[in-house]
C-alpha cells in the first residue's frame, strides 16, 4: 500500500514541481493541503480529476493519515505550520530556510527575523543526502537545503575535505539562477518586461543562503565571496567557482577527487577535462553536474556546477529525502 | 560638408549598429561596403532608399572619397582590407581582434594564427579613449577593443593604478555576454533552441580576449581568472569582479578612486553603494556602468560592470574613435 | 525657444517610452509630472541629471508653463486629471482609452465602467494622423489610438474604402502583442516565469479595443472577429489579418490601394509580394509595415499588420500628434 | 520481454524527444541508430551509460531484431529508410512529410518534389490515432501526422462532421509555433538573435501542412486560409481557429459536439467556456487542449487549439502509434 503524503504550498513554483513529480512516483499518493487559497486555480478542464485535496490543519492531515508533510511555504509559515503537522503524526519535509542554520542567532543574523520554534533548528536533520545522509532517514523534521547551497557545496565539500584548495586565497562562487528561485508572488523584479533580454547581480556578498555553504563547506565567511544573480529564464542555477589549488594540482586530480567522494551517488555526474555542463543539461532533473579546469603552471582552477533550481535544488531533492525517510530506493521516481 | 565613412561588414550584428548610429549621426554620411554578399537583404520594401552602397574595393573607396571605413569583419579579412584601405586614402577604424595586441607572437599564441601584418600591430593605437585618448586623433589605425576587455579594464585599471587591489590574492573576472557577440554566423551554439532557457560557460580561463585585459590592466596572467558565459539574450555584457582590497578600503573609497579617474568621461556612470546595474541600464547605449560592494571587515570586494557589447563593446566605440579622429565631440551622435 | 511638456505617468513602459523620445526631441523640453509615487526610483546614479520634475497639478502645470501635457495614466486618473490640465492652460494628449469612443454609451458597454467626462468624449480628436490629420492641429485633447486598433486600422481602413474586401464574408483580425502592452503593475499574468515558453489567448471576441477599429474602419462588429495573443516579448504587435477580396484582386491591386492612400506618409512602409515584415523591422521605430498576401483564384486574403506597440501604438503616435499640435514637421523627433 | 525500437535521426529535435519518452517506456528498449554522424555528441560525461546504438542499416537493423523503427528525418531520407527498414523485418512510423499525402501527384505540387516511393504513399496508414484508430494496428507504415495539422484536424473534423461549420464563410487556422519546429539544421532564420524578441508570419496561405488539413477534415483549399508563424519559444503550437456557425449554436453546443466525439480518448482535454488553455499546460505532454468561444447573436466563433509540437505533434504521437501496432494500451509511457 503507498504511503499518502501531504504539500503544502502546492501552487507556489517548488510546489507544483513536487506535486508533477509525486503525481508519478510509483509508490506514494500526493495530497494537496489547501493552506490558503490564492486564487490562481489552474487550468480549467472539463472532467479532469487531479489530486485529492485536503485542508491543511492537523485534523485534515491526521484523518488522511499523512505519512510525510512537505511545506513549500515561506519560513514563518513553515515554523507555524511544522509543530500542527508532528501533532497530526506526520513527519516534515520543509523546502523553506527556517530549519537549515543551527542556531537561532544564525538565523537572525542572515533573516533579520527572530526564530519561533528554536528548538526545532538543532532537532532538524540537513537533507544533502550526499553528505548527511545517516541522519534523515530517522528524522522527523528534514531541512531541504537552499537552491544555491546545493549546487556550492556539492562542487566545494568534496574539494575542500580533501585539502585540494588554498583557502587562504579565497574562494569565488558566482551564482546564476533562473527567476523560478525567487516565488510565484507576483513582483516587480520579476515582471516579465522587467526580467527578459535583462541580466543582474542582486545580494552581493550578503545571501542569505550564504550561512548554508559555510555550515556544509566548513569555510569561513571571509575565505568565500557568493554573488547571485538573476537569469531571464525559468529555471536553472549554474555556479562558476574560482579558487586557487592547494599545490600542484591538475584537472584530473580533483575529478579523482569528486569521483572518489561520489562513487556510487546516483546524482552526480562528472564532466571529462574540456567539457562543462549547460543548464538544459540538467532541466527537469536531480542530476547536479559538475566539470572541472585547472591551469596547473598557475593554480588557477574553476569549477562549475550546474542544477535544476526547482529540481536537486528543491523539489527533487525533497523527494530523495522522502525516499530516505520512507526506506525506498534514493532515486525511486526521479530522473 | 559631412565626411563621408565606409562599412565593411555591415550585415553582422556590430556592423548593422555601426550603420544605425551613423545614420543619425549629424557629421557623417555613411556608404555601405559590399564586401561579400551574403545573402540575406535585409527588409524589403517598396520604394525604401538606404544609404549609399559601393564595393569594397580601394578604387571605390577612392572614388567615393571616404575619410574613414570601419572593418567589422574577421580578424582574417581585416588583415586583409586594412592596406587596401589605406592606399585608398581612408584611415580605418577595425572591429576585429586583428590589431588589438601588440606582437605577432602574442597574437599567435591567442587566436591559433600567424599575423600577416605584422607591421600594423605596432602602428595600430588601441581604442579605448578612456585610457588611450592621446594616440587615437592623429592614428591611421585604430583598433577598436574587445567586448570583455572594454568592461573589465574601465573596471579594473583605475583600482590597479591606485593600488586599491591586493594582487598577490587573484581578480576573478566571471563575465556574461549575450549571444550577439558569437556574430551572424549561423551555428548549432546559437541557435534559439539552444540558447533559449539556458545558460553555460565557455573558454574556462582561456578566452582570447584575456591578454587584451592583461595588457591594459597591467595584471600577469596568474593574478587574473576570467570565464565568459553565454546569456540567453540579444545584447548586453555584464561582468563581476572579485578581489582583495589593498588595506582597509570601504566601497566609498573606491568609488572615489572611480570617480577621481572618470571625471568629465561622458560614457561612465557611476552607482551609489547597494546599488548596481542590469543590462537594461546600458541597453541600447554606449554607457559603462560600474558598482562597488565592499565588506570592509574581510576585504572582500565585488565591482559590478556593465556595457551593450554592441555599442560601448564594438560600434559605439568605434564611433567614439572616429569622433576623436575627426575633430568632432567625443560624444556626437551617442547617447 | 522650445516648448515645455509635461508627461504623467512617466513611470509606465508608454510614459517611460515618451519620456525616452521626447529626451532626444529638438524642439521640446519634458518635464515629469509626479502625479503619484510608485516606489521605482529607476536606476540610482552619482552625478547624474534627469529631466525636470514637477507635481502633477494644475499650479505647477500653470508654472511650469506647459503647452501640452501627455497622460500616460489609466483611463479614471486620465478623466480626473484632464480638465485640471485645460485648466491650467495646456493641452492634453491621453493615452489611456479614456476618450477614443464616441459616446459614453459605448464606453460603459466595452469599458465596464461609468464615463465621469462625457462632454471631453464629443471633443476629443482621435489621434490616428493618417485618417484623422485634419482634427489634431487644433484640438485641446487628442485622444491617443489603442495600440492594436492602430495595426488594425492602418491595414483594413484603405481596403474597406476602396470596396475592396467583402465584408458579408467577415474581417478575422489574430492580434498578438508584447507583454509591455499589459502595463507595468505587477501580476501573475504578467509574471516573467508564467509568461516565457509561453503564449496564450485572451478576450476573445471580446477586447476593449474592439470598437476602434469599428468606429474608424467602418465595419459593423458581426463584420470582425478579433483576438488578442500575449507574446512572450516585451515590445511589438503583429496583426494577422484575413478576408476575402470583393472581386478577382491581385496582391499587387491591394499594394496600389495601400500605396495611394498612403503617398507621402513618413510612417507607413510596404512590402513587396512574397516579404512580409516581422517584429525586428519595427522595434523602436514609428513605423507601420504592411504586407500583402493574396491567392486570386479563391480570393483569399491576407495582410499582416506590424508595428511597435508603444512606439505606433503609444508614445511615438503621442509625439506625431503633438508634432501636429505644436505645428513641427509630423516626423521631428522621430524615426 | 520487451520490444526493441529503433530511432533513426535521434539527434534532431524530434528524435530527441523521441529517445527521452522511450527511455522511460515501461515495455520497450531503444536503439539509437546512426545514419550519419552530425558531429554533436550531446554532453560528455564521464561513466555515463546511455541507450545502446547501431548503424542505420537493414543488416543491422534485422541483427538488433528491431520491431519498429522510427524515422524521424528529412522525407527524402525517409523515403530511402524506409524500404530498407522492411526488408529488415521492421516495421516503420515516419515522423517526416513523406507518406503523409496519399498522392505523389498532391505531394510534388506542395513539397515541390518528386515522390520516389509512390507505392509507399498509398499503403502507408496516416497516425492520427483519434481518426484512423482502425488501420494503424496492423500498418507496416505509418505516417506521423504534421504537427500543424494535429492540432488543427482535433479541433476541426469533429465540427466539420456534425455540420457545425458554415463553410462557405470559410475557416481561418491562425497557426503559431515554437522554434524547434524548424528542426535543428542551424540557419540565420532560427538563430538565436534573430528570434528572440521577434515574431513573424510565414508561409502565409501556402504551408505545405495544408493538405493534410484538407485530407483529413474533408474541406477544400477555398474554404481554408492558414497561417504559420515563428513563436519565439522552444516548443508548443498554438492555433486560433475562427469559422462561423451552421445556424445559431452556442458554446456549449460546441462543446457537446467534441465531448461526444472524444469521449474516452485519453489526449484531449476541453475547457469550460470563458477559459482557454496556454501552451505550458501542454507543455511536454501529450495533450490537446482545445477551448471555444462564440458569439451566438452574430455566429461568429473562435477554437484555440495547443499542443506540444515535438509530443502530439511529433514523438509523442508517434509512441501512440507504436502502442497501437504493438498492441499495448494507447496511452503507456506517455503522459
Amino acid at each position: 500500500m503507498p504511503h499518502r503524503v501531504g504539500i503544502a504550498g502546492h501552487r507556489g513554483y517548488s510546489g507544483a514541481e513536487l506535486v508533477r513529480i509525486l503525481q508519478h512516483h510509483p509508490r506514494v499518493e500526493p495530497v494537496l493541503l489547501e493552506h490558503r487559497d490564492d486564487g490562481a486555480a489552474g487550468i480549467i478542464i472539463r472532467n479532469a480529476q487531479g489530486p485529492h485535496r485536503a485542508p491543511c490543519t492537523a485534523e485534515a492531515v491526521r484523518a488522511e493519515k499523512l505519512a510525510i508533510v512537505f511545506l513549500a511555504t515561506p519560513a514563518e509559515v513553515s515554523m507555524e505550520l511544522a509543530p500542527a503537522m508532528f501533532e497530526a503524526g506526520a513527519r516534515v519535509v520543509d523546502l523553506s530556510g527556517a530549519f537549515r542554520l543551527r542556531t537561532p542567532e544564525n538565523y537572525a543574523a542572515w533573516y533579520g527575523a527572530v526564530h519561533t520554534q528554536p528548538a526545532l533548528l538543532a532537532e532538524a536533520a540537513y537533507g544533502l543526502p550526499e553528505f548527511c545522509r545517516d541522519r534523515i532517514p530517522g528524522a522527523r523534521l528534514v531541512a531541504n537545503p537552499g537552491c544555491y547551497p546545493t549546487a556550492a557545496n556539492l562542487a566545494i565539500r568534496p574539494l575542500v575535505e580533501a585539502g585540494a584548495v588554498e583557502r587562504a586565497a579565497g574562494i569565488v562562487c558566482d551564482a546564476k539562477s533562473g527567476a523560478s528561485g525567487a516565488g510565484r508572488k507576483p513582483s516587480l523584479k520579476t515582471s516579465f518586461c522587467e526580467v527578459t533580454e535583462n541580466f543582474s547581480a542582486y545580494s552581493i556578498l550578503r545571501h542569505r543562503h550564504v550561512p548554508e555553504v559555510l555550515q556544509v563547506s566548513g569555510l569561513e565567511e571571509r575565505e568565500f565571496s557568493f554573488t547571485a544573480h538573476l537569469l531571464p529564464i525559468d529555471r536553472g542555477i549554474l555556479e562558476t567557482i574560482y579558487f586557487r589549488t592547494a599545490g600542484a594540482l591538475t584537472a584530473d586530480d580533483l575529478l579523482e577527487i569528486y569521483n572518489r567522494r561520489y562513487a556510487g551517488e546516483p546524482f552526480i555526474r562528472l564532466y571529462h577535462a574540456g567539457h562543462a555542463p549547460d543548464l538544459h543539461a540538467v532541466a527537469r532533473t536531480n542530476f547536479c553536474d559538475i566539470a572541472v579546469t585547472v591551469d596547473a603552471a598557475t593554480r588557477r582552477a574553476v569549477v562549475v556546477s550546474a542544477i535544476d533550481n526547482l529540481v536537486k535544488g528543491a523539489a527533487g531533492q525533497a523527494v530523495q529525502n522522502m525516499n530516505l525517510m520512507l526506506g525506498y530506493p534514493e532515486s525511486e521516481g526521479l530522473i
